[in-house]
């Protein structure tokens, strides 16, 4: 029996008119020899409209009680595509998450998968060409509902092919993975191949093709992962181990992070448990920052970090609060950055990665830069963006 | 632990707003002392919206994958109940129809319900104020969806309170049970108390406040019901066991079935295995035919039945194909009538219930009657609606 998993996203199913183009597209692999596990997520805009309706019955919905409304959205666009397979003659069934006993954690609102019923699966499978399974959901041991957070659909479906060692196949708007996103620069290159650190690493760094915890289950079991277009019929990219891949180019890709903000907050005593605190209050505040810099003035601390534009409130409350017992410190904000980075496996062996960067970008100031083992990154203000990626793809050839 | 069951109809939580009213009547009932189970239909239009979305797909859905996708909306409105309830100071939890174990056929789109998981719902409880759970949807004992059928979310309340012993409050949009629909008769009167017997009539004979379904298992289990308004503060109607009705009127209510057409079938052969075969095709066809007459005219049947008047170009194709052997038989149809019925439980001991019927109706032409232990109906033409029920209202003083 050949199986392999198709994920298809909201948009890909957001009418029953593409439900239905989906039907075709699965009864093609279908034709081709295999048995199709389909991971599905709600239609559209759903789980938005959800939500939506749960703030306006409480600012701050029970998680529990918002998993049970959302864990609704893939168990309306599953049974839809059931029904339209079967309507072009495939045998197909659907199930939600308790059906296919999709296990995971208990913190609602951002579950980990545990387990698939992967028995009754395969069984199912004997007689079926096809079966369609509630992406982004879960249930708990206990039978509780839980959803794995924005992105959670990848998840599943790319954690089923891992249970069962099959392939997995993300389709999307999106036709592959391009070297830079094709809005910032209309003739970026679609990759043919990317390994399974760069794609984390692009993901990380703000491309929006797939997951990054999906990535990392792929990695780690192993699973070929295929992008594609739900709609086009052009080839898309796979994401693979490196040593599937003969020959790499230094950079592989390029990407754009915006809407940044850096945060100086000067004046801090030199008291590296109190800068220890600070981050764990950022952390449980659910802020993101990034591209940390601490400096020892030698009498005092100054500390700078980047944060997405829209949560200066936010970190600026936490702040006050765990500072609260100090005088004299204060934080300045400065917004309109952008984050550009390059990544490449090649850049390992390290040859003139760095060089060839800031050669690139020597006319534009660059305010700050870190490097992880295969990509660097720099700050920059927002209106040199479509001067440093010219130059950035025309140095690297992306 | 006080326990009561309150089921709230679609209208009743058709907005976020109305959701937020209902929490507050829960919640009152709570500070009076009891512990609410909640059982809730889909907001509004959302099971008519589903079924929309399935016909795009398909014009004969599977029903396997069509109880799939209706039973989402019931998960929607108990999951935002909760989270309301929650929201005014109520200790509160959602139940899908996995989690409440309601144990099912495996009649898709028409499943009975087999059994509650009681003890995880009384230990529930034992924690919470109020407890939602999903009208109208169940599961096999294989773990497939199945959903009631229309009017199963009262099912779905009243046997809940069968398996728990406990009484059922069941409100909508009507603030009781009338003697008269007020729609036709505005002056029509609320009854305090009917009895099962008398509700299972009026259901069956056009009533629309409860199923018949509902009631049968109120009786069958001697649970009482309340039927009252979801928004207003007037006191609704109770249908419980005749012994607990110390003096009930001769006739409690009257009843109109509209759009009736009678059916007349002439020259079939004296063959009554045949007429068996007529019927038995009907009902498979799921056409509901009344008022049966068969009249042997010696060398020939003639039968005449009514039907509601959509339905009768599919009578027409049942009989064609029932009677395809047969020359010479032909088939009327008479349209525009309605049936009306009154009901009561004085009506066994029978003193002159049906010459104050014919009394009442005497200017009106009656074209056929038929009666049961606690009815009386009659067909005529719609054009004599109005007077009829006046006649009738005036009458038995309803």
């Amino acid at each position: 029996m050949n199986l392999v998993v198709q994920k298809y996203g909201g948009s890909s199913v957001a009418t029953t008119e593409r439900i239905k183009k989906i039907a075709q597209k699965v009864s093609e692999k279908n034709k081709s020899g295999y048995k199709v596990l389909i991971v599905v997520s709600a239609m559209g805009k759903t789980t938005d409209s959800l939500i939506k309706l749960a703030k306006e019955i409480s600012e701050t919905p029970d998680p529990r009680e918002l998993d049970m409304l959302l864990s609704t959205g893939e168990q309306v666009s599953v049974s839809l595509l059931s029904m339209a397979l079967q309507s072009i003659g495939l045998r197909s069934k659907s199930l939600n998450a308790f059906q296919a006993g999709i296990r995971t954690t208990g913190n609602f609102t951002e579950a980990k998968i545990v387990s698939f019923d992967q028995e009754k699966i395969l069984t199912m499978m004997e007689e079926l060409d096809a079966l369609v399974i509630t992406g982004f959901q879960g249930i708990t041991e206990e039978g509780e509902m839980t959803t794995l957070g924005r992105g959670g659909s990848d998840t599943s479906a790319v954690a089923l092919a891992a249970a069962l060692g099959i392939d997995c196949e993300i389709y999307s708007d999106v036709a592959g993975i391009y070297t830079i996103d094709p809005r910032l620069y209309a003739a970026a290159k679609k990759v043919k191949y990317i390994t399974y650190d760069e794609m984390l690493e692009l993901a990380g760094l703000g491309a929006k093709v797939l997951h990054s915890r999906s990535v990392e289950i792929a990695k780690k079991f192993g699973i070929k992962l295929y992008c594609g277009s739900s709609f086009l019929d052009e080839e898309g990219s796979f994401v693979v181990d490196e040593n599937i891949i003969i020959e790499q180019p230094v950079v592989t890709g390029c990407s754009i992070m915006e809407n940044q903000t850096q945060v100086f907050i000067k004046n801090l005593p030199v008291d590296y448990s109190r800068i220890k605190d600070l981050f764990a209050k950022v952390a449980t505040e659910n802020l993101n920052v990034d591209m940390i810099s601490i400096i020892n003035m030698g009498t005092n601390l100054e500390v700078s970090f980047t944060i997405v534009q829209e949560k200066t409130k936010h970190i600026n409350a936490a702040l006050k609060k765990v500072l609260s017992d100090l005088e004299d410190w204060n934080a300045e904000f400065y917004s309109g950055f952008i984050k550009l980075s390059v990544v490449g496996i090649g850049m390992r062996s390290g040859i003139g990665v760095a060089s060839s960067f800031f050669k690139a970008l020597e006319k534009i100031p660059i305010r700050l830069v870190t490097t992880s083992e295969i990509a660097i990154s720099c700050l920059i203000e927002e209106k040199y963006k479509h001067q440093a990626v010219d130059a950035i793809v025309k140095e690297f050839n992306l």
